[in-house]
């Protein structure tokens, strides 16, 4: 496996489009088109949270019921969440004008937004940038580009990836691209991730390996501990690679499987070093767990606490807010047990061992924490699962842009 | 039952007293001691975090196995968590000291700390401050004062209440104080709260009494969703006002409920207009709900998002961010039934009708929610239960406090 260049445009028949629809934003671009030439099996992951957006019961139903998907039509500004059946009307204008301008079936056609809840789509708008998007669509790296770039809201930079690997002999691309601060995270800053994919595999397995993938990945990112309405990931697998078809767990699965992780591992550090006001990406390791679930309870509560954020946006080593988060996790374990490391490219700390401080230099700590990435690793000592979780620092500058965002 | 002045010295036979022992901060008290002529029956609730400190552990032994106290020392500036077998014998050296001083058993003085996680106290001092409060203790309203001040920590003003009501002829007083930014909250601003009545009562009913209250009033208040390792609730009751024993759930034990629920209501909107870095006591009032443990589910789930409370800060209507907190609380209801009002000195207004926008002007909105106390009030439709809980906004100065805290 190896990382090439580009995003969703990287496999074989994927071709891109990027259009300034004049949706909230001016002078920027604010909608994506991704397109296969081939018909793709679709997997999705969608929000758990109860209000969910009109575009995300819409590709639910696409993804769970019908068997092709061509085409995602994605725009920012306007997140389509409680709309009602107007903003769910709205989903099916989109599909309609995609499903006219590619020739492509209007139940192949999913849709995503992100932005403000509560306001109705501009659907004329919409239509107009859909067609001009059809107009243009290129399988070139920067067309994939164009499109990461116009689903921004908050992001300060655009988020793709992409990896080759071979199954049978044949060489396979799998690429990606997302924004948002995380899946915890403003209603204007929803998580939106699309990957694209020309392995040739069943539908039911590509669902599995999404499912299960995002556990270790998105599921791990915490900004702020609001679960947006619209959280979408999509996956589309066009085939095109030409590989002997994927239908079991076996050897090429996990091949495949193997290539999903680097890349939504990627994003996810990107989406968590690229939270909101951030200064530093935090990464927490909870190692020596009795189970996997103990662990990634431990480890995203250490990474939602807003009182261990603010210590790293300060370069503190304030360990004990780290123990804290833990204990009130809901996860047990022993307290007087747990040594905690501090790492970074500065080096790495032992802070505390059994529980109790061990007298490190605070200044050394600093060091350490002054970092953009910073790791803090607990070592629970109790078995031998781990999990990894990714946040980022709270800064002054998360409540400025929560604060003022809509006025 | 009328409000009256004072705080802990208002009950009959309660004094105070505080010390300047200089545990951490400079030119200020940091130790409060609180007694009782005569001994008296004690209740207590405690952090949930399975990180207890030290004194929580001490507390749960004295209220849960032995059937008097007499005294509470309290210090600021170091919470004694996270301090091993030697953080738990200066419990029992403080103890011991007050026993010494006040000629009271051991184990009927019960201790509380809070201040910043893993540091050991330094314990000389404290024995001093001990010696010092016991030659000076006082029933005056002002002693009490001095208490509830020298337990402050990052709280900008003390925080003390009392009530009077009737039982059987004879007047029953309650007083109290507190500190802290909320029962979540920052590891060196741990939520304490201490209360004492002379009501005669008996130890079961006094506990069973503070332990349903507590979920009406301080459960229900929170600052930062982070729960802190030494929260403490004591209730002491010395029976001197003479009344009737209460000794079932009669019309005296409802009398005295109802009087509890007044100060810790009091108290808990003081904690939560208080909160670190606060400019606004956000209240969040669930209405129409099935079942009251529904109403607690989402009220909480609003009043605990750092996006709710950025836009809180910002005086930005924005109830998208409202409606997606309870989607993801965990409670089931039918977003397309919720209306939603903002309320507060300035006025009411309906936001949400039905799970979408009125069409509201957000001038007006504004102005609401320009007031130093806001409400939002959302109406399920689903029954006829209701829950409030309080929080406050989430402002710069929350970030600055919690960075730069231990440098």
């Amino acid at each position: 496996m190896k990382a090439v260049e580009g995003g969703v445009t990287a496999a074989i028949g994927f071709q891109a489009a990027a259009a300034a629809a004049q949706i909230k934003y001016k002078d920027r671009t604010d909608m994506a088109m991704i397109y296969s030439e081939a018909p793709c099996s679709a997997a999705g992951t969608f929000t758990t949270n109860i209000v969910k957006a009109a575009p995300v019961k819409w590709d639910q139903d696409i993804v769970y019921h019908h068997q092709n998907a061509h085409v995602i039509v994605v725009n920012s500004g306007i997140a389509n969440a409680c709309t009602g059946a107007e903003g769910f009307g709205y989903c099916r204008a989109t599909a309609a004008a995609a499903s006219k301008a590619l020739s492509v079936p209007e139940d192949s056609v999913l849709v995503a937004s992100t932005g403000v809840i509560g306001m109705q789509l501009p659907v004329d708008r919409i239509q107009n940038g859909v067609r001009q998007m059809a107009a243009s669509l290129s399988g070139e790296i920067e067309a994939g580009t164009a499109a990461a770039k116009a689903i921004m809201t908050t992001d300060t930079e655009k988020k793709e990836a992409a990896v080759q690997f071979e199954i049978g002999g044949h060489v396979v691309t799998l690429g990606g691209m997302c924004k948002g601060s995380g899946m915890i995270h403003p209603n204007m800053c929803t998580m939106l991730c699309f990957l694209t994919t020309d392995v040739n595999i069943s539908k039911e397995l590509l669902q599995e390996a999404l499912s299960e993938n995002i556990k270790d990945t998105f599921n791990m990112v915490s900004v702020d501990g609001d679960t947006s309405t619209n959280d979408t990931v999509l996956l589309l697998a066009n085939g095109m690679a030409g590989n002997p078809k994927i239908t079991e767990r076996n050897e090429d699965f996990h091949s495949f499987c193997k290539a999903l992780n680097y890349v939504n591992t990627f994003l996810s550090r990107k989406i968590a070093g690229d939270g909101e006001g951030a200064t530093a990406l935090f990464e927490v390791r909870i190692v020596g767990a009795k189970s996997k679930e103990q662990a990634v309870t431990l480890a995203k509560s250490v990474v939602s606490s807003s009182l261990t954020k603010a210590a790293i946006y300060g370069h503190d080593a304030n360990w004990g807010r780290i123990l804290c988060a833990m204990g009130y996790s809901g996860a047990s374990f022993d307290p007087e047990k747990v040594d905690l490391y501090f790492e970074s490219r500065a080096g790495k700390i032992k802070i505390m061992e059994n529980g109790v401080s061990t007298g490190y230099s605070e200044k050394e700590a600093t060091k350490i924490l002054s970092e953009d990435e910073v790791t803090a690793i607990a070592d629970i000592k109790m078995g031998s699962e781990s999990a990894t979780a990714w946040g980022c620092d709270l800064t002054y500058d998360y409540v400025k842009i929560n604060a003022d965002y809509r006025s």
